[in-house]
């Protein structure tokens, strides 16, 4: 099916990229993950402000040098004029920068892809949602975590009611990245960008959407703890939050650079009256399955027990993990599907059930500003959406 | 050592139950717990307030029927004037009936051990704490995970600082016993004994003794987030707390029967800013310790790294694992040790170093209490010390 | 039952312990093992040929002065003559004195617990079988780890068919105590005691004993490749054995002591043509079923799906291990139980069942004859039985 | 230096297929894995022997209808006049039609990137070999495995002596694929390619190219046990290997698709005089070192104790898994840059030192042949090689 809609469309989906130039990790990362499937090309990009990263990073990936631009507004008024301008483009950037970045593109009619946290406010984040609707473009966020199958069988069998009534929700992430010191320039913390909630915004905002993503229910209301355990932080470095969800059922988030010794700390175990799903992105081809008064089981990727949806996010069979490349390409493979079909005049909505977008950005922004307002309160207060 | 006092006192410390009778799974615990190192005799009980099982239970253990006693109070007075009368008496009742047990037994001049909580209410709490004070004798609180090797381990390496500054602290007793249903008789929930907050209670301070004991630091304030997840359920059976320690560590603690699915579900986990220890009931054996910029290390009992407070809870070499018994008969052996070096003269004070006390039972109640207090109040309260 | 056997018998099963003095690892692990179910009392002994050790055991252990004997053939002499004699005896020894001592008891009426290996060399062996059909006494072997619930549940499960068709079996007793070095003083491997076999022996036959219990068939045939790894040890230290069971069934033994960094070393894995059972002593709770084409089962002690056979093997409730000494206990448990059943005038068979006897020591110690001859002649060869 | 690999040489590394057409499993895996880097253009392919299914494949990898040719012979002619002319060809195959269209291949001038087994017997690996020397061009093996960033460290941990003296090593790939039930058209068992050793071939080369990997010597004899577990199977199905290394060294293998129950397994574990290494491809991302006397370590790919070749063979950051797909990439980046650097004149030995080569291929299956002739006399016998 995804095949026959290359073929049918007759070319893979054109993206630029901007921001994500040589030495910084994340480029790297969306490269490996939209080439995966063969279903996209990178022929353009605005990589970097610096002049000669720029350069160097389009001649690293074969971007011919009049198409590597100088910045985003270049790139538009670059692309925009040429018969084999890009689809879609993706925002790599410092979250600061993203509002500005994704309301130039889509207005110019781009397709956004965009990194996470969505912006680094609330505010700037509906700002976007409103330059969606108005476009008629599509932003895809890449929450990535959410491209696991297991993560997605997780949602499935919440979603198809093998764990019975939903009530209990416990998502983290919680890393230790700057519990023993903090190397210069981290700006997660040190206050230069993001403000308070940089860090916070930054891993919670991925544990807050896995928790939604699986438990497949909105977050209402948060009490928050927050701290700076390193004092020399600017920003906070710690989020207890304590939650509420639609329907009734409770839960927790921690976010943290404090867990001295954790590897990566991104796990959601879900809970419901008849068992729980427990994910944890330590060993992410494997799902825990226990259902109350039934051995514990451990589900594999493609394995028994695997559910459509992981069948469909796993290119191999049980036993060959598919790992944090391919988790993220299911994103990519999910979109270029979606935006074929459009271009095809099919429906691509089956293609966007799961992607985490534009709402989910703004979502879990409110959340990260109800646990300060929570905080700074001392106690819990209603999401704003 | 052990062995010396033993020999030099010339007879085992000598015991009586109140509780524990035939079909309670808790008499049978502390009797295999007590049995394990040879240094007590169980020669007199009130075992059940049914005559038949009182009777049979004495009959199994082989305690004599005239020491097979209808009631506590039947119990001291037949052993008060006996020349060999026992020296300490076990309390193995519900918790409502712990205080009123403990002060008899207590002013009669006996020392108790007794089963977790305390009681069921802190003032009750304190009033046990004052008659141990007035009575000179001894109470022992049988947190029993205390005594597992690797739980004194990541204490003592907290206590000598191998991770740094403690700055988070998460623990929980989170098992699904009445997730999926709840069984007739559940005075745990039904409202039956201890009031709201039995089941959190019950759970809650076994957690909360743990986070303390491994953290080396009290809990001072308090916010919570108390449910009855399962509508029928009369007492609270989820309690989600965040914690502040003294020095200014922070920390979770979450107690509930919710958590379907979970085979037991204590669990301690104490960052410092150089590494974290990491322990789970299901895995009791082993300790997981995470060194910043080191790899992790999966430390067993009696295997290398092993500190002196686990080699000395430990009887087998590494590999053999102690399990359950053999961490509750810690208990038993430190308090008659204790007991032994008392009577003999000698300073007990070392055997007395890992033990839980009236103390930490007075404050887990406390802290429990407080916690009621911070749900109805939807803020963060001060624990009532 | 078991406290209606003890109750009906009204007294505890009188028991001495040949070896095992203060400082042997062996005697302490006895000591522990008997007394968890108050079933046994320790009254005798020759602990050690040090009068010194002998007497500062015995002190240690309250068993009294005039019990306390220069070796086993006092005790039998002082025992003997006793209205309160021993019913049974511990032979806790180096190997190569069992056969002597156990046919020594025997002759003189009492029953045996030995230790593994039964003796050093399978003639012994058979005369120790012979010694006890003569006598008309029993005699435990304490291979302990088939004491552990979720081994006695593998078993179980083989035997009742949930695996199918039994097609593969795969045992290791493989740890690395003298991997990096060999302390002086390793009898195992000096050539001081037990020949060549004396390191594989010990090891081996737990290994094989667990291969056969859980498998629930004999072994035929070995084809053996025995090493000296370290070039200083006199006995071998590694042995590699391909097997043949009754029935068609295949498998592999390995016994080393040159696995460095293993923890203990000890598991086995059987497997059918409907899916298989894995148990390693590293996570000895827990047992896991691979049921073909159905997700991974991890089963535990007490827990769902747990079987008569772990249930009736487990004192606590799912997730409180049992762990070493109560499996050890285990033994102890049912060899009373025969005993008192016996000695009442009733079955005893249904305690005897899972217990080691001595048909098992000497067919674990033909095997070990049978792996030298297979490593000398350089192809398979049968079992000697 | 990868980058700059391309750059200088201006376009990527073009390549066809030869097999792998829709439905089969293996080619997908390699379109994924070829497509990670950048590195290479699937252009050109024989996919498939059904003319449907080879012009289907090559429009859903938008490869030119005039470019996707009916079988390996019209490929090299149709290459042979290209300008643009492919310069790797993979061999998806079959096993044993892998050395005539390899020599083919070879001789037209086409590196050849070959599917394991190299081919079914040892003679036509040599004559692919003499294909090799005689074209002087370059065959990798895809024993992709190998291509997993742990798998590279626990050889260079070996390598740079971390281990001391190496002295035992287990292998293995035991899956249960075929334990349950055999689906018609297998033809690793059924007889109908490969002989009796399609299966033990196909497994165990794996396996056994792990062993000498990971443990960096040769296998010089082997004593087999092989079986046909499953009556109805032609081929043997399984393979237990004892083994004897270059320089002193013993080991074991075994090969097996009568596992029931597992999910993958594959493994290799090397022992030295001073520790051990551990991986298991069903947690791939990390390896379990276990120094002598020291605690237990879990390495984690880019984690604190990588080593060099780890981090090169990684893409992302510690707890960022890169799974198959990207193990399988590595074989295709490293080969990549080998031939790139030879087409710029550069040394292509570094990219070459890890890679699996056609010695590596005739080596593994001069072993199989071993086994063969070993079970058949019922002794050990040396590797023809």
């Amino acid at each position: 099916m995804r095949a026959t809609l290359l073929e049918r469309f007759g070319r893979r989906v054109r993206v630029a990229m901007v921001g994500g130039g040589i030495g910084s990790y994340i480029g790297e990362t969306h490269a490996v993950a939209l080439r995966a499937d063969g279903l996209w090309d990178l022929v353009a990009g605005a990589f970097s402000r610096n002049p000669d990263t720029n350069a160097a990073t389009g001649r690293s990936w074969l971007v011919p040098p009049e198409r590597t631009y100088a910045d985003h507004r270049a790139l538009i008024a670059g692309e925009s004029v040429r018969a084999d301008r890009v689809d879609a483009v993706i925002v790599a950037t410092r979250p600061s920068s993203h509002a500005e970045i994704a309301c130039d593109l889509l207005a110019a009619g781009f397709h956004v892809i965009s990194e996470k946290p969505l912006t680094d406010t609330a505010a700037d984040a509906r700002r976007v949602a409103a330059a969606v609707s108005e476009s008629g473009r599509r932003l895809m966020l890449t929450h990535c975590y959410s491209g696991y199958p297991m993560v997605r069988q997780a949602r499935e069998m919440v979603a198809r009611g093998d764990l019975g009534r939903i009530t209990l929700v416990e998502s983290r992430f919680a890393g230790g990245m700057y519990a023993a010191d903090t190397p210069p320039g981290s700006w997660r913390v040190d206050g230069t960008e993001g403000g308070v909630t940089a860090l916070i915004a930054d891993l919670g905002t991925h544990a807050l959407h896995l928790a939604e993503f699986v438990a497949g229910r909105r977050i209402t209301t948060v009490a928050a703890d927050l701290a700076r355990v390193a004092p020399e932080h600017v920003a906070f470095d710690n989020a207890y939050l304590t939650l509420r969800f639609e329907n009734g059922a409770r839960g927790r988030c921690w976010s943290t650079s404090q867990a001295a010794g954790a590897t990566h700390g991104l796990a959601v175990t879900v809970h419901g009256d008849r068992g729980s799903v427990s994910w944890d992105h330590d060993t992410p081809e494997t799902l825990w399955w226990r259902a109350a008064g039934e051995p514990d089981r451990l589900l594999t990727k493609a394995g028994p027990a695997a559910t459509p949806a992981a069948l469909a996010a796993s290119r191999f069979t049980a036993g060959h993990p598919d790992g944090y490349a391919l988790a993220f390409a299911n994103l990519y493979r999910d979109f270029a599907c979606a935006l074929l079909s459009e271009a095809l005049g099919e429906d691509p909505s089956p293609y966007l059930a799961d992607l985490p977008d534009v709402a989910d950005g703004v979502r879990t922004l409110a959340i990260v500003e109800a646990a300060v307002r929570s905080d700074a309160a001392g106690r819990p207060v209603t999401v704003d959406t």
